[in-house]
Formats: structure tokens, sequence, C-alpha cells
């Protein structure tokens, strides 16, 4: 990919963009998937087993939660504390992550404000909750739900100041190719607009049958 | 403040900023803070008087959430809603609010996108649920509590992306002057961190004893 001076020495967009010290990807995409998807199979595997004795619907919210907080302390930390991935010359799995999803939103390697931002309420306050949800719901904690509503209306508001600030500042920071737009972008951060939306109704709903219980209780 | 190219034609940091069409403001800064102060204290003295049979604490949430309210649909509904505030020739009070305002924060009449994103969620989310939230109180609502947390939790995460942003980018975006940066941006936005923090944890804490309360019956 080097040349002369026009041409980016990195595969993102926009071609402006300035990555000084840019090492090239290092290991494949399909390694790069299949190690996170095999790994996250492994973790909701793991928690469905652990549960057995609970609801159904109690333990796809532990694999739910115990998967989110792992992809945001794990991976999405890794970015927010991590500022060179893109330079990095070794093969290592966290920085390849996010060098191969910058294709889809040149934002992580350049480093814009708002990703950092988002991504570092989310790594060290959202992350951490996911994990604390994974027990609350197990122990069938007082807090179970409005910890679920809390974590579910962050994750939500976070995802849609990151795709607002895409379409509002006009800037092409999608790679072309279905992949990148359609899968990494779309998808995998469309994943934590339904999921919690649907949490957080359903949390809603079981507060308020908590308080209509308490208000019959009085009366 | 117009003359050579050199010199910005506005009052704004940083003084490469591009605002063409900038109109200097037309309204003093007493009138503007007067007006906001003023109105804002008859909103709160109307939610006060019209609320007083009721518990002291459910007053004081509504008037917040009334203020609350307001200020995000009509204050920020309009910056969001008009791009070129800044380039009004005639008096305009929400116009003279935004061309004051971006003293202390340029990226307003700047349009930066993750201010227009945060408060585009704030104007047209976060506004109407406060003031479903001043109806909810009053009517003792199930749901009253949980919507007092996802307002909340909505409010406290635009705000720590709006300050975090400033922070991340590293660019000067207030101008000299103890009231633009200790009053304009560390006060009046600190006001959405400290509230929304405390009526988190006063409902957290109802609902954990609206839990509490349904077990000991089921016991």
């Amino acid at each position: 990919m080097e040349g002369t001076e026009m041409v980016p020495a990195h595969p993102y967009l926009p071609t402006s963009l300035e990555l000084p010290g840019f090492h090239p990807a290092l290991m494949s995409q399909m390694y790069i998937l299949g190690t996170y998807g095999g790994a996250s199979a492994l973790v909701v595997l793991a928690v469905w087993l652990f549960s057995g004795r609970l609801r159904t619907a109690d333990r796809l919210l532990m694999c739910w939660f115990a998967f989110s907080g792992l992809t945001h302390i794990i991976l999405e930390g890794y970015f927010v504390f991590t500022p060179n991935f893109f330079t990095f010359s070794k093969p290592h799995l966290l920085a390849e992550v996010w060098k191969e999803y910058s294709k889809a939103d040149s934002r992580y390697a350049g480093r814009d404000p708002t990703v950092v931002a988002v991504e570092g309420i989310t790594a060290v306050l959202a992350g951490p909750g996911c994990l604390l949800a994974v027990y609350a719901i197990a122990a069938k904690s007082t807090y179970e739900h409005t910890l679920q509503v809390v974590i579910s209306i962050a994750q939500l508001y976070g995802d849609i100041v990151y795709f607002a600030t895409v379409v509002l500042a006009g800037v092409e920071i999608c790679a072309p190719g279905p992949v990148y737009f359609w899968f990494y972008f779309m998808f995998m951060n469309g994943i934590w607009i339904v999921v919690p939306l649907l949490i957080t109704i359903r949390s809603w709903k079981a507060i308020n049958v908590a308080f209509a219980s308490t208000k019959k209780k009085i009366a």
C-alpha cells in the first residue's frame, strides 16, 4: 500500500486520515472473527450450563450480560487504554481486532474523542455492571431489574450517539464492502440497540408488577 | 470585530472556527440570564403551588422535572433544530441564548456532531420524558421510579460524554473569563450530573423496597 504521498499507508477511509506508524494487519479476518465468536460461544455455553436450575429467561439474560460484559471489558477496554494499537508489529489478538474493526469505522484507529468517550463509559462502567447483573439475576437480588435498566439505557444511549455522530459528521468512515458496513457496523452495533431495548421493556414491566403488588398489600 | 482575515468575526474560541454569516449578540448577558432564570423560577413556583397536597420530596422532584423538561424541550430543542441561530440579525431570545452560551462552548455555534447528537437525544427523548415524570410522580404511577432512573441515567450519560469529549479533543472551546468556564460550562452542566445521580440513588432504593416487600409477601 505504501508509495507516493498521495496513497494512504492504511486500508481505512477517509484516505486523508493520518496514522503515523501504522502496521498492517497480521491476522486474517477469519481467525479474528473465529476467535471472538468461539470465545463468546464458550462463555455463553458455560453460563448456560452453570445456571441450570434457574428459569430459561434468567439463564438467557445471564448469558447476554456475561457475553456483553466481557466484550465491554476485554475488547472495548483494550481499545480505550491502547491508543497505539494500530502500530503493533507483532501479532496481538486484541490489537488485530481493532485494526480489523477500524475498516468499518476508522474513528477507532483515528481515536475520535466521541468514540473514546462512549467506549470508555462502556468499558469502565457498563462492563463491570454487566457482570454484576449476572450475579444479581442469579441471586434474585432486589436490584436486579433496576441494574438491568441502568445498563441497558447506557448501552442504548451510547449506541445512538455512536450512530448519530456518523450521520451528523457526514464523513465516510467505512471501507467499501458489505461485511464492513452491514455486518461489522450495522449488525454488531445493532445488537446493542435491540437487546437492551427488549431488556428495558421487560424490566420496566417487572418493576411495575412489584409496585402494583406493594400497593395492593397496603390497600 | 471584523477586520483583516486573521481576526475571527466572532467572540468564540478557537479563533480558527469558521462561522459564515455570524451576527453579534443583540441582547445583554443580564437580560438573557434574567429571562431564563425568571421563567425557570416561575415554572418551579407554579409546580410547587399546584402540588400542595403531595409530600415535599415529590413536590421537589416535580419542580426539578418540570424545569429540566422545559429546558430540554424549549432551549435545547431550539438549538437542535436551528443550525443557523448564530446568523440571526433580529433579536430572538433563544438564538441569543445560544450565541451567549457558545462563548462557554463554541461547539454549539460550530455544530459539533457530538453536541448535536447528545442535545438531540436530550431534547427529543429526555425532555418529554421529564414532563411524563411530573405526571407519573403526581399520579404515584407504578413506573414513576423506573422512568426517573431512565431519564437520570440518560442525562448523566449525555453529560459525561459532553465533558469527556472536551478533555479528549484537547481543543480550547471556552472563551476566557470565570463566568464562561465556571458558571456556564461547569455549573450549568454540573447540575445535570449531581441531581440525576441523587435521583437515581433514591429511585434505586425505592425499587429495592418494593421488591423486598413483594418477596416478604410471597414468603
